[in-house]
Parts: C-alpha cells; sequence; structure tokens
C-alpha cells in the first residue's frame, strides 16, 4: 500500500497496542492484505512484531502465517522461532506445501528437523519433507506439489463438479490431465471448459502439445520458460513424466527478482542474500572477504607501480596522473561487463555470437580510448603543460580501454565456460586487470620516454 | 526452448532457405512457439531474418506479429520499417493494443504517425494512438484497453454466455464488473462463476474490495502491486474510476527484468536501453559521456594528489601505496551503494528506517576499515619494512572506508530525495568521494608524518 496509508496503519497499530486494545488491534490487522500486513511488520520493532504476529495468529491463523511468508523465509522464520514444534506444525499447514517448505528451511536445524518428523504422521504433511529432498534453487523446490489433475477420460462437466469441490487446492489456473499412470498428458484451459458441450472427454479438448519441467530443472530456466511463453503456471513432472507438482507465476515473480538481485550484489561483490537491514556483524562478516580479495589485487598493482619506483623519483609529475588510466580502464570494463552479464541472464549472449560480441566490445574499448585519451591528453598539456605527459595518458588510456572491452568479454564467458556464475567473481578479475595494464602501459611508456631523453639529451 | 534444439531448428532453418524450399520453410516455422521464433530470428542475420519474417507472415500473420513482439519492440520494429504504412497498420492489428503502441513508437518518425494516422480510421484502432497519449513507462502505456467487464446486474449464467462470445479479448483472469457510467464496482473470478447458481446477479458474488491503478502511475509502483498481491491483473482505472484497461502478469513481468535491467546498468554507468549487439557506433556514443564524467573526477582526485607532489618527491613509497586506499574505498562503497539501492528499488529501505540503515553502514565501514586495514598495514611492514607506511596505511583505510559507508548510504538516499533515480548518478558521485578522500587522507597523514620527523630528526 502507498507510503502514506502505511504511515497511518502503523501508527494504529502503535497506538492500539500501547493500550492494550487488543480486539480492536486484531480488527484492523485482519482487514488488511497479507503483503501490506508483511509491510507493517517489518516496519514494527522484533517485539510489537511478535505481538502482532502472535494476536492475529490467534484468530486468523491463515491471513498470519501467509503475511509471514509473504515477509520472506528469513524474517518470517525468525517470528516463528520461539514455538514449540507442534504449533508450528499446526501453523505451517495453512500455508501451500512450498512455502511452509521454505521457512521449515530457515529454522534452528534441530527445531526444523523436528517439525520435519511430526509433519511426517499427519495427511499430506509428509509433502513438506518430500519438497526439501530437492537441491535448493531447483524446480522441485518451489513447486506445489497439490496440483488440480483430472483423468482424461472424464466428461467437461464432470471436470466442473470436480473443479467446484476442490477448496485446497491452491488457485487453479490450468487444469491438467493425466492418464491412470499419472503421466501428464494434457492441459485444458477453464475458459475452454466454459465452451464445449458437457459430456465432451477431456481427452478431446485438451491441448497436447504442453510445456513442462522436470523436477530438477534450475528455478532460473524456470522462470524463464514461464517468462519467454507467457505462462500463467507451469507442470512439474519427475523422470518419467509423471506430474508431480506445478509452479505459478507469483513464485516465478519471486525467483526472477531475487536472482537479479543476485546478479546486482554480485557484480558488486555483496552476498547474495543480504538485505539493507541485515544485522551489522553479519554484513561485515560477509562483505570483509570480498574487500580482501581487492586489498591482495590492489598490492599486485602497488607491486607492479614498485618496479617502476625509480621511474617516478626521476618525474614526480607521473605519480600525480597515474590513477587516471587503470581507473578509467576499471569504470570501462565495468560497462562491458555488465552488458556481458545481463546478456548471459537475459538469454540475449550464446556461445554462438560471443564472437562477434567481443569483436565489438573491443572496438568499443580501442574507440574509447582514443576519445578519452585526446581530452586526457589535452588536459595534461593545456592546463600542465606537459605536452609529453599528453601523449603518454593517449597511448595507455588507448592500451588499457583495449584491455578492459577484451577482459571484461573473456572472463565472464571463461566463468560460464567453467561453469561459474559470470557475476560472481568477474569484478575482482577485471579491476585487477586493467589496474596492472593500466599502471605498466603509463609507467613503461613514461620510462622508455625517460630513456629516449636520456638518449638525446 | 532448450540451446541443442534451438541449434538443430536454427541448421534446418538455414539449410531450406538455401535450398529455397519455402513450403517446407513456413511449415517448420508455423510449429515453433513465437517466443522460440523470436530467438531463432535473433539469430539469424539480418537478412534471413527478413526473408523468414516475410515467408511466415504470408502464411500466418499473427503467430508472426507475435513472434516480431516477443523479439522486443526495437528490433521489431526494425523488421518493419521497410514495409508500407498500410502493410504495417495491417500486421500490428494482429497484436494487443498495448504490443502494437510499443512497436509503432520504435518506427521512424514520419512512418510512425502515418501509421497511427491511418490506424485512427479503422474500428478500436484509435486505442494505440490513444495508448501512446500516455507518458512513458506509466500504467497507460502497458495496459491492454480491451478489457473483459460485465454489468453489475448480469447473472452467472448470463456472465457465461458473454464470455463465450469473447474470442477477441485477451486470455481472460477475471471478470471486471462496471455499473452503468463503466465505474470500476467489482472483480469476480471465473471458479466463482462456475460454484453459483446460473440466476445469481454478480453484484452479489462480485468482490467489491479490489486493488486498481490510475493510469499516470508508473509501472514499477504497478509491477510491485502485483508482485506483491500475487495478482494475475490488475485493472487500470482514471480520475473518475472508470475502467480504461488492463494489465496482465506477463506484461509485469517484463517490467520486473527491464527495470532490473535498467538498475544493474546504470550502476555501471551503461544507458538502459543498450544490450549485447547495439551497434558498435551506438555503444561507443553512449558509453562515451560516462566515461568522460569519471574522467573528469579523475582529474579531481589527480588534482589532490598534485598537492602533495612535494611528500611524494620525499618519500617515494608513498606513490606505490598510494592507489591501495581509495580503490579499497571505492569497492567498500560500491557495496554499501548496491544494498542500499536494491534496497529503495525493492521497497524495503523507507524514510522511516532510513536512519537505522546509515548507522549501520557507518558501523560495517569503520569495521571493515579497521580489519582490512590491519592486514595492509602488516603487509607494508613485513614485507616492506617500513611501519610508518603500515599505519598510514591502518589510518587512512579507517577514514576512508568510514567515508565509504556514509556516501553510500547519503548519495542515493539525497538523490532519490531529490526525485532522481538513486541509481543513475550514484557511482561517479562516491567513487569521487572516496577517491578524493582516499588520497588526501594517506598523503595528508603522510605529510604529517613527515612533517614530524623533520621536528625530531
Amino acid at each position: 500500500m502507498p507510503q502514506r496509508k502505511l504511515d497511518v496503519v502503523l501508527d494504529s497499530v502503535k497506538r492500539l497496542m500501547r493500550m492494550g486494545a487488543t480486539a480492536n488491534l486484531v480488527n484492523l490487522l485482519q482487514k488488511q492484505y497479507p503483503a501490506d500486513l508483511a509491510q507493517l511488520f517489518s516496519e514494527l520493532p522484533d517485539k510489537e512484531r511478535q505481538t502482532a504476529f502472535t494476536l492475529l495468529a490467534e484468530r486468523n491463523s491463515r491471513l498470519a502465517m501467509e503475511a509471514l511468508s509473504e515477509l520472506g523465509p528469513e524474517a518470517g522464520a525468525a517470528l516463528l522461532r520461539e514455538r514449540s514444534a507442534d504449533e508450528i506444525v499446526k501453523l505451517t499447514q495453512e500455508l501451500p506445501s512450498d512455502d511452509a517448505a521454505a521457512l521449515i528451511d530457515y529454522l534452528p536445524e534441530e527445531l526444523s528437523a523436528t517439525v520435519l518428523e511430526l509433519l511426517q504422521k499427519r495427511p499430506a504433511g509428509g509433502d513438506v519433507g518430500d519438497l526439501l529432498e530437492y537441491a535448493e534453487q531447483t524446480a522441485g523446490r518451489i513447486m506445489n506439489p497439490k496440483v488440480f489433475a483430472l483423468a482424461e477420460d472424464m466428461t467437461a462437466s464432470e471436470a466442473i463438479t470436480a473443479l467446484q469441490g476442490s477448496r485446497d487446492v491452491e488457485v487453479v489456473f490450468y487444469l491438467y490431465v493425466i492418464d491412470a499412470r499419472r503421466h501428464l498428458v494434457g492441459v485444458v484451459s477453464l475458459r475452454r471448459l466454459l465452451l464445449v458441450s458437457p459430456e465432451t472427454p477431456l481427452k478431446r479438448i485438451m491441448t497436447t502439445d504442453l510445456i513442462s519441467v522436470r523436477a530438477e530443472m534450475d528455478q532460473e530456466e524456470v522462470a524463464r520458460l514461464v517468462a519467454s511463453y507467457n505462462l500463467l503456471a507451469i507442470p512439474v513432472v519427475d523422470e518419467e513424466n509423471k506430474l508431480v507438482g506445478v509452479i505459478t507465476v507469483d513464485d516465478v515473480i519471486d525467483v526472477i527478482k531475487d536472482e537479479a538481485t543476485e546478479d546486482i550484489y554480485r557484480l558488486a561483490g555483496v552476498s547474495s542474500d543480504e538485505r539493507v537491514f541485515t544485522p551489522m556483524r553479519e554484513s561485515l562478516r560477509k562483505r570483509f572477504p570480498w574487500l580482501l580479495v581487492n586489498l591482495g589485487t590492489a598490492f599486485i598493482a602497488a607491486a607492479v607501480v614498485g618496479l617502476f619506483q625509480h621511474t617516478i623519483s626521476a618525474w614526480v609529475a607521473l605519480a600525480v596522473f597515474m590513477p587516471i588510466v587503470p581507473g578509467m580502464g576499471g569504470n570501462a570494463a565495468t560497462q562491458t561487463l555488465t552488458v556481458i552479464v545481463r546478456g548471459l541472464a537475459l538469454g540475449e549472449l550464446t556461445w554462438s555470437n560471443a564472437r562477434k560480441a567481443l569483436l565489438k566490445e573491443i572496438a568499443v574499448g580501442i574507440g574509447n580510448g582514443l576519445a578519452n585519451g585526446i581530452v586526457a591528453g589535452l588536459v595534461a598539456w593545456l592546463f600542465v603543460g606537459q605536452p609529453a605527459l599528453g601523449l603518454l595518458l593517449l597511448a595507455a588510456m588507448i592500451v588499457n580501454l583495449f584491455v578492459a572491452g577484451m577482459a571484461g568479454t573473456l572472463i565472464p564467458l571463461g566463468l560460464k565456460a567453467l561453469k561459474i556464475d559470470p557475476a560472481l567473481a568477474s569484478t575482482v578479475f577485471i579491476t585487477t586487470f586493467t589496474d596492472v595494464c593500466g599502471f605498466a602501459a603509463f609507467l613503461g611508456l613514461a620510462t622508455m620516454v625517460l630513456r629516449m631523453k636520456g638518449h638525446t639529451g
């Protein structure tokens, strides 16, 4: 809801809580959508959040759990961890199995084991445990095993009756059709069901050319399929093509958002599960290793500069202009890297067209090296009065931006070939490259200039 | 489709094209989904792409146009621009108005004006022009004005009959209910329609508490609503709450992907409409200004170094270690910036909790400054044998990573307050800050050390 409305509701919640007006408070909470409750919860201090959740759960446990699920599995599990395993079992049964599994996975290990054990004994409770058998970030992990499926011999009117009796299933988007051994054989849309005469068997009106995914498929791949075929849901099958679950578009949206966040974060060296309000110690612990790696590469660059100490002693102005070329190389390489990594993520860049991309990035690098080198050279000449320094900047800039274009393309592609996420380690490799090359080109050329002067002078 | 299958189909397409086996080629193309055709088209060289599209459009113009629309408006419009306005009008009418509008918007100006003029004369063709009246990136631009709406006095059975007759409308997700003056008053799900007796008036079964958006709303805000309330579609209304269109979840997925790409790109200084295969000249032209701005800031940093030329002449080892502190500041600031920008985009960071985020980032900055400063200081001491240099690195690192945490939080928040996209210009501001502070802290402290030595020696 809009920030202004949220603030109003939030104020009322706090006021009612202070007054101890529990009944009014629960009434107010009951009127909100799950997503709005999640937003309210996230703005409340820890203790008040727990109170609000507990009060709501007593009155309307389904709504309370939906709100908790919207809050995300980590924050959601934090609200449950003080409860007994029995209570948690009862509460999580209000959720679809995939959402329940995500929450339980974030509970402390011992508690989550007890909860899973208790769930096994319940009807359909075993679903949650089954989901957690699948590897993280696969279709099996995010699917809902309660899928509405009908036998191929049913008629349209029988299907409608079955649909009317299915209160427990998540909103039905498509009716999947299975044979006697639960193999997925077709799909019928709800709308199509309304258009045919009641006696028509599903077999005659179903579409057999349907898109399904295997339970082991990576969730990012699933999201790409749902997005590119504009689907509302996609059926999940096992290795024998038996229907085991369904993934709905709302789960796919979460995957797309999470994967984009992961890419953005990895490019900047931030762990993908960090958020704005991750506790300070944890953020520190998560970001430190990345900075340490960068410190290592900074020392490599420093070692390169160290090779040219004599040159710098002889021509101190070099020290002033020295950071410009590596810095620009880093910026240009980041541009290239970003376009390449995003191109790989969106599926636009493939092995068959990688060569074309490389040639383009090299050309852009040289072009930008020339353009920026001329500007930098002119500034050094006109304002500092050292034309030799200007030519040095020009030459080193062209070399380094060429390297930036090449490394910015080849490094993510190489990581992809090694089956490592291209976003993960690209930045640090690339800035090492452009730093080393930038300093080496600028100071190396400067050393040559000094020698030539020595010869002629 | 999977890369391997795509390659097989692609080879067949190329072979059939070389053989001139037009009929077989069209048959093969006809069997593909629009999204797969788009992928095929994007892998074909320009001329072959045009041929394949033309052949398919002759046989199955709807499928050809759906594929073209999946290709994205820019690449799609490129395939149409050689055709006459009449042909374009005929072809775009195969698409929903929102997709047609996006394509036409990318045609050369004169051609698009003629096309819009011709469209005005067609029944319902005016829709496209109306959509283009809305500002870019608003709900009005991406909505489909053909929305399935029913009068509140209709009965359930009348509604089903109406639904059966509605062939032209995009897949129906929800049935919106309007009053006599087209005000949006409620919504009925397809499933609910099946559950009630045929004579029930819609008025009695509709939900009146429904979420709608105004046509002027920013598309990112629309996407956030659809995602957080798990909707399949959201109705669009005008200032009088009259129903003017509907936005479906597949369009929302495109918005989410585009906005994530935009954020990733902006953080790296890449224009948001650049793709891997944007022509080289255009990429060069788009990336140069950003690099030039960075060059400017690099000269500012160089000017700071210039203030300390005497210090560097007296102690050349400073030049070797000088780039480390600004570099680390840049890395730490990028981490903070990324978490803050993504937090703002996902709605987790708001004005009411900004202070908490700032304090946390400052603490993380000081903590990481201390940790990395100790490592850097020890390396300088143990390997270079200069304890004073080590202490300098430690002190300067703490100062600069404190600055990085503060600037990395305050700059994006400040831009947001000024209603500028926080991702847009943050990086360049922040690296200027961390470069200037990094050099100034390190070289400034070194100057003080030298003076003290001068006093005591």
